[in-house]
């Protein structure tokens, strides 16, 4: 089976020009198949915000009304993803952008009201990996910004490391999938306060220790959830790591 | 030959939610081979204005600084781009949004700064004829948001006339292509004030008459001047017409 690598980078190290320059070079030099899953965080609330649109965060997810979906839309699949794909071109990739709505590449349904209305966000019901794969053989690089559609004629905020994980799963049926997830942090920490307390190998059972300890919380447990079912279904390697160590073999492996 | 349909559409309608769902539908009825091209203009407008960026234009072409790019990309590339794609997909059409930067469709050149400074405006180099044939043969419909590359990273804003244009002129070889002009009127009108007073049939010789005696004036002449080089260029049949009439075999026929 051909290698796949799959990574997701956040919001921040998009927002920084000679981050993300550095870390798309980077990214140029991977070998085999791959497809890049990016964020944009505080871009669209620096956006939200000069429009004087109020940005509401639950558990780290945004609540999606109409407006901040136009923002979304604009900053995710306009700046952010041009701009990369722009960027990886210069670097003689041949980067295509795409969001979920293009050639119906995911399917997500309108999360249900339950005691919070998240607005227009799409939890993912199915993602056309034979597109993927089409474009992958055919020398091109996916660059996927965090939207989706309902089928309807709607757009869908998604959240990013899901997609990635989504993706990673399906794709893992023809490919040796490698994930990556990028953050600020060398990797999973067993200390939030010693950056090089690095968790090299992190299985389920160590997972849930440190969670109930606290040591592990807030933003990083959805991530590691994905990140464990991304392996359970059968992704070869799940790495957690730094935007510049994505070359290195550094960070937390998934086991 | 194949049939290839080529339409673009400008800002107005891509603004008011219900022309513009009544005009997807009747893209969606076309049969054979499409692509849209779409502008974005005055959305562009309204969000540099509520973010305090003045909109500077000469001759109908936008001076493109760079809050200016920044504000088009996430307009047109974002906002208007992925909406229709999304519409189109409810529409059962397999669209897919992309700006020249992806998979390197349309190369630009930045605009010469002559006695006018453009800014980040680039005028086509070169169009990728054979990915928009792929695409097509695979069943895609390209819809086209007027942002090119120059290759080394940067994207420009590039008028969708003109790309609508250049781009019915590649596919012109391998295609017998029809390329049509929506704009607010049901043609070119021989006198402003008279809505139904539409040319049905304009040569060159009378268009240069008409142009001289200030019957055709400001921004239809760089639209005709684009239409006109089409139909020289090998484009079977061009057309101006408004948006509800694509289907309906009315407007001004350039001969």
């Amino acid at each position: 089976m051909h290698q796949l690598t799959i990574i997701k980078i956040g919001g921040k190290i998009v927002e920084d020009p000679e981050s993300l320059i550095a870390f798309l070079k980077d990214f140029a030099l991977i070998a085999g198949d791959k497809i890049l899953v990016h964020g944009g965080g505080s871009s669209a609330n620096r956006l939200a915000e000069k429009l004087g649109i109020q940005t509401r965060m639950v558990d780290g997810r945004r609540i999606t009304d109409e407006d901040t979906l136009k923002v979304v839309t604009m900053v995710y699949a306009g700046l952010v993803n041009k701009n990369i794909v722009a960027k990886l071109q210069a670097l003689k990739v041949d980067a295509i952008g795409l969001t979920g709505a293009d050639m119906n590449l995911i399917l997500s349904a309108k999360r249900p009201v339950t005691t919070i209305d998240y607005g227009f966000v799409g939890d993912v019901k199915e993602i056309n990996a034979s597109v993927l794969s089409d474009l992958l053989r055919q020398g091109y690089i996916p660059v996927l910004a965090p939207l989706t559609h309902d089928g309807n004629g709607l757009l869908l905020n998604t959240n990013a490391d899901t997609i990635a994980g989504e993706i990673a799963k399906v794709m893992a049926f023809d490919f040796n999938v490698r994930l990556i997830y990028c953050f600020e942090k060398k990797g999973v920490l067993s200390d939030e306060n010693d950056e090089n307390s690095v968790i090299q190998n992190l299985d389920n059972a160590l997972f849930q220790q440190y969670r109930e300890e606290g040591i592990i919380k807030e933003g990083m447990i959805p991530k590691l959830e994905n990140a464990f079912q991304a392996k359970t279904c059968g992704v070869k390697e799940v790495i957690i790591t730094q935007a510049s160590d994505i070359n290195t073999g550094k960070g937390t492996f998934i086991k």
